[in-house]
């Protein structure tokens, strides 16, 4: 009777784990749309130093027509505009983001214009594939690739 | 003595499913990169039921200066080359391949040739992402997206 009861304690606090899982899932899916939020904030405010903090230390960009850039020095190096310029409504359209473990892969649609120092506009949008990494407890960006549309 | 008994038998169990895991893993990183190749044959063969295969039935791709494309039907389209074109040479190099549960990420480099109607050839090479799902024990791409270097 013991050995029943431990049985389906265990049972039970197995299917507790899995639940919390899911609703941990849905946090996780929840913070992860808020980052992609954020991250346009800070192309469209300029803030190198939270575009860097966005993406794990080893993570990798694959920008169009260039080669795999990696590692924080150097990403923010390629999202650094020339003087004068300015991104505005930059902005990430998610179409589905999904959580397994500390990893997670999402994929959608990104838009946004470019101000140039004369003042000239140019918009462009495109779709993006990007693999987040937990570290430390919270989402990172640790592949992000892109190509216009 | 008895539980105690019991709790050493369930860590180890766990520590033997944690060591499976990494076996299997490494089993499946093996799986598809023999996958990557078997996918650039079937291209340089314009073999476009084993391209399909490739993919899961709700695959999505992101070819470049276009649409996400989804569903099996649709990504065959897109690979079928106009009559008389084929491709050569096709050729994947894997940077990572990374498994998690039944999700892997994967990055790296791919190229090719193309040889037109005419005999005209144009070389082409880039970067990816493909994000794999295992379904019903086989690895297919469900995401697949690259650019050009």
């Amino acid at each position: 009777m013991k050995r029943l009861v431990s049985y389906i304690f265990i049972a039970f606090s197995m299917i507790q784990c899995v639940e919390d899982k899911n609703a941990n899932h849905q946090k996780d899916v929840e913070q992860i749309q808020q980052l992609a939020k954020d991250f346009s904030s800070y192309v469209n405010s300029s803030n190198y130093e939270m575009i860097g903090a966005s993406y794990t230390k080893d993570a990798k960009i694959f920008p169009q027509r260039g080669k795999i850039i990696s590692g924080r020095t150097a990403i923010v190096k390629y999202w650094t505009l020339p003087e004068g310029f300015q991104t505005k409504n930059h902005k990430i359209t998610p179409s589905e983001i999904t959580v397994v473990e500390d990893t997670a892969y999402d994929y959608g649609h990104y838009e946004g214009t470019t101000v140039k120092a004369d003042g000239e506009e140019s918009s462009w949008k495109g779709k993006y594939i990007i693999v987040w990494k937990r570290v430390d407890g919270k989402w990172k960006m640790y592949l992000d690739i892109w190509n216009s549309i």
